[in-house]
């Protein structure tokens, strides 16, 4: 049950591991069950809760890791950022980011006390199976907090990142702390790796990541002591700086062959890439693309079988247990 | 005047040809007075008014190209599709594609004989100033005809790619009939280049987009004479093969660098690559991304300034005024 660690250190497995970005959601009927009634973020502060989701697919799909169920804003939330999640829109920020004056306020552990108790019944729970914790990049968190919610080209964010860019790092470096204390305390309570999640950083070259970003996700990484995964999604230009800043473990979409990206990621290992979509395709064609990135994803030090994006929401769940089966018998 | 079409060919210029992507439309305060109370469609099937809103930015702007106002939608409402572009959504599908029966029709030039009329009076009134044609590539309309409108995934596009390939190439090759006759219409009436926009190329690898649309863009590319842009949002991966699609220039978003772009396409020209987030920085730093794009496009045998996409609704035309002097001074 060690495999995904040993693969994030790019030590030799008996088999690939294989986790699902969104493994615990809405794909499956016991999650939409559960959270019946309760609101999101709710269901994000209630720790009995949170471990039974988190364990859904741990048990339906027998996948090598669990990761925390959480969402990116919820240490904002803690932290006392006025936001809600919409359904069908994503966060709303009640007032955007302007000036230094709604600069977030530090998060204290205490804060996220009931993502302690969850993490410790859950590591409790699943025993050898790894627990993955879970944060926010600070520019995907910044992208929230300055357009006010999810954005398309955020133009708003590249507006404040140009034209004051020490306001810019100012937000990025509080970001980075709340993020930091946020995967800390879960670490603490039994996290043995962590993801962090840049999701909007393919909307930048790599100029203005190394430049405006990469410093922030740096300060992250390089805190933490447990092997790192960072992912993005749409980040082919960007492969070798988020290999240079500071993960164990690059998380590659759909849009670059593993072989191509392990040789952009600079001796690490990856995680990825099947197309979501593939995942509704004809078994023949889902058993094909499942090879081939099993085969491809051996030119790297380590490969942890993943998605390119999250499950979608009416992805059949029979679909992914094949597939765990079948990445652990090749 | 002619140095847009010089710099397609890889010919020496007096200075950078530039246009904007979308410079005819909301940023313009007198595109929304011709257009109050027009809807989308109907806008683009009155000849006048479509020769009054591509001249606007030509005149405002100074910029060496007009392109024909128009939607990528054009041709299929015009063969027959049922659709309409609904505000603040984008087209709306009445019927989906799922199978055989649900084809298109193909299209006859006099189906869209206003667009024949509107490039006549626009060729008469540009004189010099070439006008550039304009058409959605097959991957782009057939993902609209699939989806049933705009989608963020693809994901019935791809199933369909994947799950039935058969239906899926008699979908693209009858769009790449219905694409080269609505651009042959154009050219035929005085359009002197074109360019293809594949706007969600950007969603697929090399390896997919190789299998499944380059056949059906480049039947199209390769039946137009006179140059050829094409052009995609998100495409890192893929400017490669777009380069050997059969454009004469090879349209670049701003996530890759024109030096790395010239390198990937292989000997053709480029066009870009100003992130169009950028015009709502302040001016210094809008000069120094245009100065540094400028020198970066000296490294391919031909360059076309640009946006890396449309121009926002939000963006001060006088910026836009600013950044044609600013090429034409370099």
């Amino acid at each position: 049950m060690g495999e995904l660690l040993k693969a994030s250190r790019g030590e030799r497995v008996e088999h690939v591991p294989v986790w699902f970005m969104r493994q615990a959601g809405r794909s499956l009927p016991e999650y939409r069950q559960v959270r019946a009634g309760v609101p999101m973020l709710e269901s994000c502060r209630r720790p009995e809760l949170v471990c039974e989701i988190t364990m859904q697919p741990v048990r339906r799909h027998g996948v090598d890791a669990a990761i925390l169920f959480s969402d990116i804003v919820v240490p904002l939330v803690a932290a006392g950022v006025d936001l809600d999640i919409v359904g069908g829109v994503g966060p709303v920020i009640a007032e955007p980011f302007r000036t230094e004056a709604d600069l977030p306020p530090a998060l204290a552990p205490e804060q996220v006390s009931f993502v302690d108790e969850a993490v410790r019944l859950l590591t409790k729970e699943l025993g050898e199976v790894p627990l993955i914790g879970f944060a926010g990049a600070p520019f995907t968190l910044a992208s929230y907090l300055v357009e006010g919610g999810p954005s398309k080209h955020h133009e708003k964010t590249k507006a404040l990142m140009y034209g004051q860019p020490e306001l810019w790092h100012a937000l990025c470096a509080r970001l980075a702390e709340i993020t930091l204390t946020f995967l800390q305390v879960q670490i603490a309570a039994g996290a043995s790796v962590i993801q962090l999640f840049d999701s909007w950083a393919g909307a930048l070259s790599e100029a203005d990541y190394r430049t405006y970003v990469m410093p922030h996700s740096s300060f992250v990484l390089e805190r933490i002591k447990v092997p790192r995964i960072h992912f993005g999604v749409g980040t082919a230009q960007l492969l070798t700086a988020m290999g240079e800043a500071g993960a164990d473990v690059v998380g590659v979409d759909w849009r670059t062959p593993l072989d191509t990206a392990a040789a952009l990621v600079g001796g690490r290992a990856v995680q990825g890439n099947l197309d979501p979509s593939v995942l509704f395709a004809p078994w023949e064609v889902v058993e094909r693309e499942v090879r081939r990135i099993v085969a491809e994803g051996r030119s790297a030090p380590g490969h942890i079988f993943n998605l390119g994006h999250g499950v979608m929401p009416e992805t059949d769940p029979a679909v992914l247990t094949r597939v765990v089966e079948l990445v652990h018998s090749l």
